[in-house]
């Protein structure tokens, strides 16, 4: 006889639980969203794509093309570039600890990566990288990762505020989920976006509120604007909760000025909004008038201190010089959080237990590289000075390339991975895509890949203004393909617009 | 002036949106049931836990214990188990591949985990282990992982039926997300479970429809149960869509006998439900009278082709042997169902796009370990065998301690990594619980802690007759330490009932 049971009769904090009630809403609807809008980098042109490396492998002679050049996704290393070897060597050393004590290790491995590694397996309690950590990450290493935005920022950061994720975007989906209690909360986002934060707000059951970065001033960010849609989003019952910046830009590529960051830390203080800074792209950075600095030292630096301004900054190991995407690391640091909402951040992080210890030991290494005087300093400073040069010379080169072809406009590539490229679509090619019943840009992307192999993003998955078409490039082929990928794209948009040109 | 603008306007395919729409419901009021579940073993007690181990570390001579003993949660290398040499070779050696270059690799690594890693690095396209892979996990990991069922249950198995995951839970969500269309769509659960399934069909809107495991037979699953359960849940006008079972059981602890696999499969065939395996303690069996076999081998040696029956089965590498919870690798294998659905759960695997691929490695290696005649295969059986063997030691010395206790009943303790004694706790206790207005079960486990410093998990996180009272109790402190349990557990609960009995 089965008796009647209770099922997660647990006796939570009822704090906690109110808490929950009060910041979490899920939808169904917004779930969709999510779907739609990753599928865009990873969707049905990449699917195409692989189908058609497929054909190619199976009867090369069947193709217009030898290979597909893949300019989708924030994916460096798929395309060839190469890791840093004292993160790897660090890595390996973590793996396995009893390399350590080995002597053939000391002529394998660089002294500094042994050095690291001990030091790091030492911050490990037990030194072990198979265990779960505590649910912010290993403490030793948010040491390491504060240490290293104070060197970055030279003002000071706490471990406590560092909160290790397997990337940046369970990040950002965390901070959503607490920011976001109904639909009537709202969060300011930059259109173009990464559908990131599109699809984490909606999936929260919160609104978008939208700001605009304006195309025909290098897709700047207008105070003004921001104030606008903070306006009308008040006057429509919205409560306007946090402000989202991506810098540097994804997927425009801009870096933002540095009267234009101070504004925006004014904005938010003056109107109590948390600042989401998304600076997954610290290090890339293309030109030299531009340089990186984060909200935090902004805002320190104009003399705001804990009690002025809510401040969340995503980072993240797949991006950088260092694209180490397949580790599936990254932190976040929030500041100006009491700790009541610490403590709720802590909760949610737990569901998961831990973030992956190799991607938390590469959070850690990214933020505190080797200095000079390290045995790895020079090899290591050569190859990321090397990638990141040769991305800014790929960047130039693909901008000019765009900036050629007929009917098509883009924007300087000043930083991040990415271009945004308009195009300005003959009507009888928008009528075609309709007929297709397809969006003009994926019509556009589509016979782009099948008659060159590249794939490039419709702008449709970013948001734009409508009636305008966008595609997202990435810069990261490896630079001998590069002119490959301008005389096809350049062929390829003449013929285009020769049969559809009106 | 900012024009309005289209956010997410991308063109997905419309049959997508219309499976997604009918497949996936969030609900808010579920989510908190996944912080509370999820809290469980992680929560509160062992918050103060980690609190008390702080304070003994600044003023040892103020506290009554040491050291605190977590027997929380199934974190093995935590608590000193050392991982397998071989699988963390091939880790380090894929984390640094140059070494594979190297005439000091040689006598550094043993000869197979050099050709295991060459062999993986090869299946990995362009050797990037930094790279995004694959959505499912990486193709040649995943035909490694199909051999290695293929070896285990002498049945074919594909690839394409794969999906690597970070660990086993975030595959749960995803099939329990395909599953549950609404509040009329219920799955049958055990109880006590593992609190993950309760929470994950909570968050997606379904409807848990229990059934009892029998303490009083060892914690048997009883068919004739499951039936009456079925029935009572269709007469409540209940879709029941699948069944899950966990086996070897948590937090019971039990294995299922031939004869009752048998009877599960063949009701879930009749029934045309989707039968759940969770199968992550496969490795975890210690009675010689009982033998783990995968749902796979069961139905298809009862003659259950891949049209009878609808099967998923789980695997994680946190488990087993080799423990390894920080490095966040599992799969699950699905058989029996069409394209269409794959392709869903490929894009619902495409949203994170992909898992990290150290632990789509190690998932890889813990299903193809060394073999007879690999440099590796004897140190690694030994190792494997010593681990094994040492937890059927713990399990049974902590089996027979609970049994001398007065008021409490164990278990044989067959598999997994726990034991959920029941403990008949005086009225007075109960009293005192209501007065501290805590859960009775919780109260013993937080007074165990602070005399003794030994951490359970109460039972009313796993779900338990109501009435009855239990807690789990993990196997996983080293054996030189399990006396010490015990001593401190029998001196505690001595003085416990000296102050409670009724």
């Amino acid at each position: 006889m089965a008796p009647p049971v209770t099922v997660n009769s647990i006796n939570p904090s009822t704090e906690l639980i109110a808490f929950l009630c009060a910041h979490i809403n899920l939808r169904i609807l917004s779930f969709r969203q999510v779907i739609e809008c990753e599928y865009a980098v990873r969707g049905e042109i990449v699917i195409l794509a692989q189908k058609l490396q497929e054909e190619i492998k199976a009867n090369p002679a069947a193709h217009p093309f030898e290979e597909i050049l893949y300019c989708n996704i924030g994916n460096p290393q798929s395309l060839g570039q190469q890791p840093i070897t004292f993160f790897r060597e660090v890595l390996a050393l973590c793996d396995h600890p009893s390399l350590l004590d080995k002597s053939e290790t000391q002529s394998l491995f660089s002294t500094d990566s042994i050095q690291r590694a001990s030091k790091i397996l030492d911050q490990i309690p037990g030194r072990a990288t198979g265990a779960y950590s505590h649910s912010q990450g290993v403490k030793g290493l948010r040491d390491t990762i504060a240490a290293g935005i104070e060197a970055r920022d030279s003002f000071p950061a706490d471990p406590n505020d560092i909160f290790l994720t397997d990337g940046a975007s369970p990040a950002v989906h965390m901070m959503i989920q607490l920011l976001i209690r109904s639909e009537n909360d709202g969060i300011l986002c930059p259109i173009p976006q990464y559908p990131l934060y599109s699809a984490s707000i909606a999936l929260h059951g919160g609104t978008l509120v939208p700001y605009y970065l304006d195309e025909a001033t290098g897709w700047g960010l207008e105070v003004s604007d921001l104030k606008k849609q903070l306006e009308t989003a008040k006057s429509k019952g919205i409560d306007v909760r946090a402000l989202v910046v991506i810098n540097p830009g994804n997927p425009t590529g801009q870096v933002l000025a540095e009267e234009n960051r101070k504004e925006i830390a004014k904005f938010c203080k003056e109107e109590g909004l948390v600042l989401l800074a998304d600076e997954v792209y610290q290090e890339n950075v293309y030109v030299p008038e531009k340089k990186f600095h984060s909200f935090k030292k902004v805002s320190r630096s104009m003399g705001y201190g804990e009690k002025d301004i809510h401040l969340v900054s995503f980072q993240s190991v797949s991006k950088g010089y260092y694209g180490e995407c397949g580790k599936r690391g990254g932190y976040m640091e929030i500041t100006r959080f009491g700790a009541d909402v610490r403590e709720h951040i802590y909760k949610l992080a737990s569901v998961n237990l831990c973030s992956n210890i190799s991607g938390q030991i590469l959070a850690s290494l990214v933020m505190s590289p080797p200095k000079v005087g390290d045995e790895s300093y020079e090899s290591y400073s050569a190859k990321r000075d090397g990638i990141l040069s040769s991305l800014a010379r790929r960047a130039k080169t693909l901008e000019d390339a765009f900036n050629k072809l007929e009917g098509v406009t883009c924007n300087k590539a000043e930083g991040a991975m990415y271009l945004f490229p308009r195009i300005n679509l003959p009507e009888k090619a928008i009528k075609a895509a309709g007929e297709a019943r397809t969006a003009a840009d994926a019509f556009y992307c589509r016979r782009l890949l099948t008659e060159t192999g590249i794939v490039f993003v419709p702008g449709s998955g970013f948001g734009q203004v409508p009636g305008t078409w966008h595609f997202r490039c990435t810069i990261l082929p490896q630079e001998y393909k590069i002119p490959a990928v301008v005389t096809r794209l350049t062929d390829f948009h003449k013929r285009f617009m020769d049969e559809f040109r009106d």
